[in-house]
């Protein structure tokens, strides 16, 4: 039985566990984050302390336990997922209103006494959460101490650091060489005053060395540090996971290896007159500690995230070729479906997340999913982040609305896609919602900004046609997506909440998912979600304009469509996209696949 | 004349003089920002130092004197303004993306040395810009010092503090008593933990006591300082001010007198054990420097704030009143016009701004203009902080655009309205131009979100139907506004731009402007703003709605709109808010300005 899906009853004994060591080291409270030392979405299974502690298997959430109280704070995303998780375990369910609200820590401080100490290991800890962990506890006269695991203690049989062989990114599908990368990085060092870089976010490390790997699930990364100098680098990586072709081509790039574990000790040994640049968003409390107090510490966002984030014209050339695949494999599992629907066939969640995985592995290119499928049938829908189980799953039978969130990853590409297409019959008030979400989603493509619009204003562009019936929905309208990395990437956030980066600017290469919804508790959810590429539009009087032009190419379904609420202007961009969907999609589909394709893409 | 109105050899021998000083000091540089130890928008003349020593005499823009450079950086608003009064002082402009971009600090901190130390006169440098200069300089190697007031020396004949008398505000329209106002606030300190809270902003401290007073111009404010303890307050301010019958008022709502120097001493003096609560963005560097350090420091948005922000039902009551003079104002100044333009007459810029304030006296409760008014003919209208002045202003002559926008001071409320009216012949595109502005006017204003949305994320709504024209504008959207306090009121802004307090999230009571523009150098300026006031709309299974209901009485020059342009939507918007200001203005007007009223609200 996977360590992570643990009875109750092992709950409390860990929980009672940790306690016994809070004690031993005198902490009034013990703080874990959902992190690792890569500060990573996904984490290796050794770093899912929360999760093994608290049973809460969701990608976000904070656990606080002090010796009266556990409890974890989960955004609305996960609400549902924690409260089944956590029914009898103790711990309670707080509901934060966003996954970076600071309300965990707010929590923490009102209820410290002075001279309390709170624990948290440093190594998972990130900087700028730490120091605001800091601030808050320090203002209450208490203390913030980061030098225990005392996970090591309490999880005996806790899993080792992955292991699995790293290998360069084809050549041909990695159109900007690891020196040129290491040049343009340099060249932002120079800018900023550093000597010396320091990187740990595995993403940023896997693009800057063009190196993929297989450290943790769905996305192509591995676990790694990076110290970047004017004359070489230095990667710090377990011996065993590169082969020696990788090693000799990093060495002709003046890129040395060392052990995993030297990395801290190697920010503690800068020369002095040394200056470090590090991102503090980006970086854990432990390796700042780590730095020489003689070494000038530059914060700023690691140059390495907006080089990533603005993918070059052959990467583009190569998603949009990925993006044919993605849809060619989608035809052909929504054509299965619907026979197999139309034959009375017994299909569960389940089985569409198999078939719609079987059907993208058989496209060129492909490696794996890009996330976990979700595939929620009418009620199932409503949860944002559900996940079909074994032991909990639904069986796509009567009528209703059937939500598909689901994509893969191609050596040339990441694709991310939602679909909601009806089964039997659809309802009036499912074909309101559904409108409703399509105009917040054409209104999105649609829209010119001048350049330098902060992604996040954008938001409320895809949101005011829904929030007009008053109606809203907990998620952000999009993040940024990697080019075979992960389906999560920052800087960009189209979103209301409070973002990392605020200030960061759309700028043309970007690509980010459009993906508004509607979430009716019980009922059905509705998501339609393509990605976009920001692009140069017009250069006018008042500057430079961008837009952005739709990636993702599959159906929308217009059987689920109330016709009447949509204007011109959006009837002309659904049948102009349906148009180029068929003519881009027809060449890579045959047979039933095709004629689905031409079936659903009929202009109305 | 004024000395902040200097010939060019007068600022270059001011400069020089402050270079000798730097030297006296060794100082590599001095940074004068915009502000006084209350950090207000509009300063006293004795804190407009860098007005004094550049001669740019705009609201906003940081001066920056090294040995062998001068520069001030100033935001797109007032470039054209900064271009022509720094020409020949030697001092550069330097053009900023926003009021709020850290651009200067950059620019220091890149060409700061090793052990250089900056200067910067503490009692006037905001804690927050304080903190990001230290860090920018710290991590050159450089540092700041914040003991000297370089500008004492160098401004010989520099303005005494303003000595205006304070008065209470008049019972009837001050609704909440003040006694009430300093409960809800200690609730807030105990909330926190805070025993004592010390507040610098003026419109704060007139808020929470229910004072006003004059010493500058346009806000009905007054310079002191407040100390906020459990059991009782002390108010720091110049013992001529304050009449005897308010001193005896404020005694018996434990408010005493304090001498207004005695500010920094009694921080200094606080007990050990003391919590102060601070805000942050709203308290000087030499403020926070003299707090001991045995006290605990809580920062947080000043509660008041908050509190300030969101007017009561009888403070709303009254704002409608203020909006129908406000408007019968207008009226009758709109009839002079057209009427005055009929014959002929000749029409400056200038006689605008006298007429406009003149009509606006008449009516009862006033008290003064809210801001300078901003009367620009045609391209004079392309700036959005123009200001005619004798030597240099437009007649009102042939075809085009004027654009109006001012604002009155009653002791029942603030307004701030600009129009554009057409005089002539309008010309297609000012008429494509006028109805883009609309459009993005009418859409925030009928525009329904959910409560919590950060009044940033509404800016979009409003641009973007600006934006499909490929046009931008370079100011926020909408600001706060004061009931009888600044026309500028923080903490709600609808803006594009990284707001000081990106939380904010808008609420029911909150007044904000609603004013969209397009601007084309050198040819017109169009800006349309109304003052909307947030109400709760509906309670959905999604939570609580909030909309804006418009407050401003005044009608929209339908002569100047491209009806094709208008939905049905917009049209019906429009001629019901004509409907209303027929209505509510009918019975304040009379004669001529009633006719006038009664042609300009005609459906269309």
């Amino acid at each position: 039985m996977d360590t992570l899906d643990a009875p109750r009853i092992h709950i409390r004994q860990r929980i009672d566990r940790l306690r016994d060591a809070m004690r031993e080291h005198q902490l009034a409270a013990w703080w874990v984050p959902s992190a690792d030392p890569h500060l990573s979405e996904y984490l290796p299974e050794r770093w899912q302390g929360r999760a093994w502690l608290s049973g809460f298997t969701g990608s976000v959430g904070t656990l606080i336990v002090t010796h009266d109280f556990a409890g974890v704070w989960v955004d609305a995303r996960y609400w549902t997922q924690a409260e089944l998780q956590l029914a009898g375990t103790g711990i309670e369910l707080m509901k934060a209103a966003s996954a970076r609200s600071a309300e965990d820590i707010d929590w923490l401080a009102t209820r410290m006494q002075p001279n309390d100490v709170v624990g948290a290991d440093g190594a998972v800890l990130g900087l700028a959460t730490a120091r605001a962990l800091q601030n808050a506890l320090e203002a209450r006269g208490a203390r913030l101490r980061t030098d225990l695991d005392l996970l090591d203690a309490t999880w005996t049989d806790r899993p080792a650091l992955p292991a699995a062989t790293i290998r360069e990114h084809v050549a041909r599908y990695a159109p900007v060489a690891r020196a040129t990368k290491l040049g343009h990085l340099r060249a932002a060092m120079r800018e900023i005053g550093a000597t010396h870089h320091f990187i740990s976010t595995v993403d940023d490390i896997a693009w800057l060395f063009n190196l993929r790997g297989a450290d943790v699930d769905y996305n192509p990364v591995f676990i790694a540090h990076a110290l970047i100098e004017h004359d070489h680098a230095t990667l710090f990586i377990a011996p065993g996971k590169v082969p020696d072709d990788v090693r000799n081509a990093l060495l002709d790039d003046r890129v040395a290896l060392a052990p995993y574990e030297a990395a801290a000790p190697s920010l503690a040994a800068l020369p002095a007159g040394s200056a470090l640049l590090i991102d503090p968003r980006r970086m854990t409390f432990a390796f700042r500690q780590a730095v020489a107090a003689q070494v000038r510490v530059l914060e700023k966002i690691n140059p390495t995230v907006i080089g990533k984030s603005r993918k070059t014209a052959e990467e583009i050339a190569h998603v949009r070729r990925a993006m044919e695949h993605d849809g060619a494999a989608l035809a052909e599992f929504f054509a299965w479906l619907e026979a197999a629907l139309g034959r009375g066939e017994r299909i569960t969640e389940l089985d569409i997340d198999t078939q719609v995985c079987e059907a993208r592995s058989r496209q060129p290119g492909y490696v794996c999913p890009s996330f976990a499928t979700i595939a929620g049938w009418n009620a199932n829908g409503a949860m944002p982040h559900y996940r079909a189980t074994p032991d909990s799953h639904a069986v796509i039978e009567g009528n209703g609305l059937l939500l598909i969130d689901s994509g893969g990853q191609y050596e040339f590409g990441t694709t991310d896609i939602t679909r909601v297409v009806g089964v039997g019959a659809v309802t009036r008030d499912q074909q309101l919602d559904f409108t409703r979400v399509l105009k917040g989603m054409i209104a999105l493509s649609t829209t010119r900004f001048p350049r330098g619009t902060r992604a996040p204003m954008l938001d409320a562009i895809a949101r005011a046609p829904i929030w007009s019936a008053g109606i809203d929905y907990g998620h952000g309208t999009g993040h940024g997506v990697g080019y075979f990395l992960c389906v999560h990437e920052d800087p960009q956030r189209i979103s209301p909440f409070v973002s990392p980066e605020p200030e960061t600017a759309m700028e043309p290469g970007m690509i980010t998912s459009n993906e508004p919804g509607i979430y009716r508790p019980g009922r059905w959810g509705i998501r339609i979600e393509n990605l976009v590429l920001t692009v140069p539009d017009d250069v006018t009087e008042f500057g430079e304009f961008l837009r952005f032009e739709t990636l993702t190419l599959c159906p929308i379904d217009t059987r689920c469509i109330a016709k009447e609420l949509l204007s011109a202007h959006e009837i002309d961009w659904l049948n102009a996209y349906h148009a180029t969907v068929r003519e881009r999609l027809t060449p890579h589909t045959r047979g039933a696949a095709r004629d689905w394709l031409h079936a659903r893409t009929q202009p109305i």
